[in-house]
C-alpha cells in the first residue's frame, strides 16, 4: 500500500492518540509521527513510551510539515486544542478527529480553523482504561471507523483519510454527521449513561452495602462497571454535545422500561418472556458479524482456568 | 477433605446443573452423581456427555439413595420438580437449588416436599448460554455462592452444604432469604432487566436500522446484547418471582435516570462529571475482590491479537 500520509500529527495521547500511535508504528512504518497533549505529564510519559518522532512542549511545533493532523481529546476540547495548533499548521493539511460526537466537533473545528479541510471521523473502538499507558496497535482491527466528510470536500483527501484508517485495520463507512449522532447516541452514548446510572444507584442503597454489591456483581452488575469506569471528562462532554440524540433515544429508553415495569407488576409472564425471546437475536447477529468475542462471558478468565 | 455427600443428584441439566455436574467430577470424584431433566432430550444429550453416572427417564429414579438434592431448573418450575422426585426421596435427604430468588422458592419447596430439609442455596455465577453443554467445571471458582437456611435449620447439615460448595471451588456466605432477593435485585435482576429493555430499544427504532446497530455496537451496546442473550424462561420466573425487590430497585434507578437526564437537559457538566467521577472506584473494587477480569474490555480478542 502507498502510504496515505507521509507525516501524522496526533494532538491528545491518550487512550485514542496512543493506540494511533502504535497503530501507524505497526502498520504503516515509514510515516513520520509527532504528537502533543496538553498535559505536561502525559507529554513525558509518552516520551518515555516513545509513543512519536517528536513530542515538543509547543502544540504548533508538533503539527508542523504534518500532512494529517488528528485530535483525539475530548469534544468539549477541540476548539481550544485547535487553536493552539493553528500556527503550526502546514498548507493543505488535513484535520481530522476521533470524537464520540461529529456535529458539534465539526462545527468547533471549523470555527477554530476557518479555510482549513477538516473531515471528522470517529473509530467506534475502546476500552474502559485511559491515558498513554493504556493504548495498543490492534485496537482498530476490525472495528468500524464512520467518517463524516462535510458536502463538497476534498474528494482525494477523503479517499487518503479512508485508506489511512483502512490500513490501522478499521473498516469504514461513510456517513452525515447528524446520522453518526443519531445511530452513536443508542450504540454508544445511552448504554454508558445507563451504566453510570445503575453503578451510582448500587453505591447509594442503605438497604445493600457496597461491600455485597461487590462481592455479588458477578450476576450481572460487573458488566455495567466496566462501562461506568470509562473517562469522566470524555463522557461528560459527549452528553454535552450530543444532547437531544441522547435526550431522544432516552425517551424511547424509558417507556420501554415502563412497559416492562408494567408486565412484572401485574405478573405478566408471556409478555416478558415475549420481549426476553426477541432480544436473543441481536447478540447472534453481533458475533457473526465479527463485533465481538464469541466465548462465553466475553472470554473472561475463571479463576483456577 | 472428606466427602460432604456419598451420592449427589442433579435435577435440571442445563448451565448450572452440568456445571455442578463437571465440578463434582472434577472435585468431589468419589461422589456418585445423578441427573434427570424433564426434556427427554436434553437427558438424551446429557447421557451422551456422561454428565452423571446415571440419568434415569423417571424423575423418582434419579433421586432414589441421594444424600444431597439440587434443584437446577427456572424458579417457576421448582414446585413441580420436587413433586416429580418426591417419591424417591431417601429419609434424611438434603434438599436445595440454586434459585436466583430465595424467598419464593423457598415457600414453593416447603410446601411441595413437607416434613423434608430444604437449604436454598445460590451460586452467582453463570453465562449467557444454556443447556447441557454449557457447563464447564470452574464456573464457580472464586464465585459466591449465598445459602439461605430456614431458621432452625439442622446446622449439620448446613455444614456439609456449605463444606459442597467450597469443594466446588466457591466462597460461601449465609444470609437471610430476604436479604438475599434485595441484594440480587440491585447486582443481577436489575441489569438483566436493563439489558433487555435497550436491546429491545435498540432494534425498534426507524431511524437507525438494525445493521447499524449491529456494526457500531462496539461502542458500549454489545456489552448489553451478553446479558440480553441470558435464558428467557429463567429471568421471565426470576421477575415474577422476585417482583417486589426488582420493582423496587428499578424505583431507584428510575430517580436516579432522571436526575441525569435533567443534568443533560440543563447542560449541567459539573453534575455530570461529579456522577461519573464516583462510579469508578466500585470497578477498582470488584477487580481488586477477584469478581472480575482486570484486562481491559474484560481480556476480548480483537481481530489479529
Amino acid at each position: 500500500m502507498t502510504q496515505p500520509f507521509s507525516h501524522v500529527a496526533i494532538i491528545g495521547l491518550g487512550l485514542l492518540g496512543s493506540s494511533i500511535a502504535h497503530a501507524v508504528r505497526a502498520h504503516l512504518p515509514q510515516a513520520s509521527l509527532s504528537g502533543w497533549d496538553s498535559d505536561a505529564q502525559v507529554r513525558a510519559r509518552a516520551r518515555e513510551l516513545a509513543l512519536a518522532d517528536a513530542i515538543p512542549d509547543v502544540a504548533a511545533d508538533a503539527v508542523r510539515g504534518a500532512e494529517l493532523v488528528i485530535f483525539c481529546v475530548p469534544v468539549g476540547a477541540m476548539a481550544q486544542a485547535a487553536a493552539a495548533v493553528a500556527p503550526g499548521l502546514a498548507d493543505g493539511v488535513l484535520i481530522s478527529d476521533v470524537g464520540s460526537s461529529k456535529r458539534t466537533v465539526a462545527n468547533a473545528l471549523e470555527a477554530a480553523l476557518p479555510g482549513r479541510t477538516i473531515i471528522p471521523a470517529h473509530p467506534v473502538a475502546g476500552t474502559e482504561h485511559s491515558g498513554p499507558d493504556a493504548g495498543f496497535a490492534s485496537l482498530f482491527h476490525g472495528r468500524w471507523c464512520i467518517v463524516t466528510p462535510p458536502e463538497g470536500c476534498d474528494a482525494a483527501l477523503l479517499a487518503r483519510l479512508i485508506a489511512f484508517w483502512e490500513a490501522l485495520g478499521a473498516r469504514v463507512e461513510v456517513m452525515d454527521a447528524d446520522h453518526h449522532d443519531l445511530v452513536l447516541a443508542v450504540t454508544s452514548h445511552l448504554p454508558h449513561l445507563i451504566a453510570y446510572t445503575i453503578v451510582g444507584t448500587a453505591s447509594d442503597l442503605e438497604e445493600v452495602t457496597r461491600s455485597e454489591v461487590i462481592k455479588y456483581s458477578a450476576g450481572g452488575f460487573r458488566d455495567f462497571t466496566r462501562i461506568a469506569a470509562s473517562d469522566p471528562i470524555m463522557w461528560r462532554d459527549v452528553f454535552l454535545s450530543n444532547r437531544d440524540a441522547v435526550l431522544e433515544m432516552l425517551q424511547r429508553f424509558t417507556e420501554d422500561l415502563t412497559e416492562l415495569q408494567k408486565a412484572i407488576r401485574k405478573g405478566d409472564g408471556d409478555a416478558l418472556f415475549d420481549h426476553f425471546v426477541r432480544t436473543r437475536a441481536i447478540r447472534r447477529s453481533i458475533i457473526e458479524e465479527g463485533q465481538d468475542d464469541a466465548r462465553p462471558d466475553f472470554g473472561r478468565k475463571h479463576n483456577g482456568d
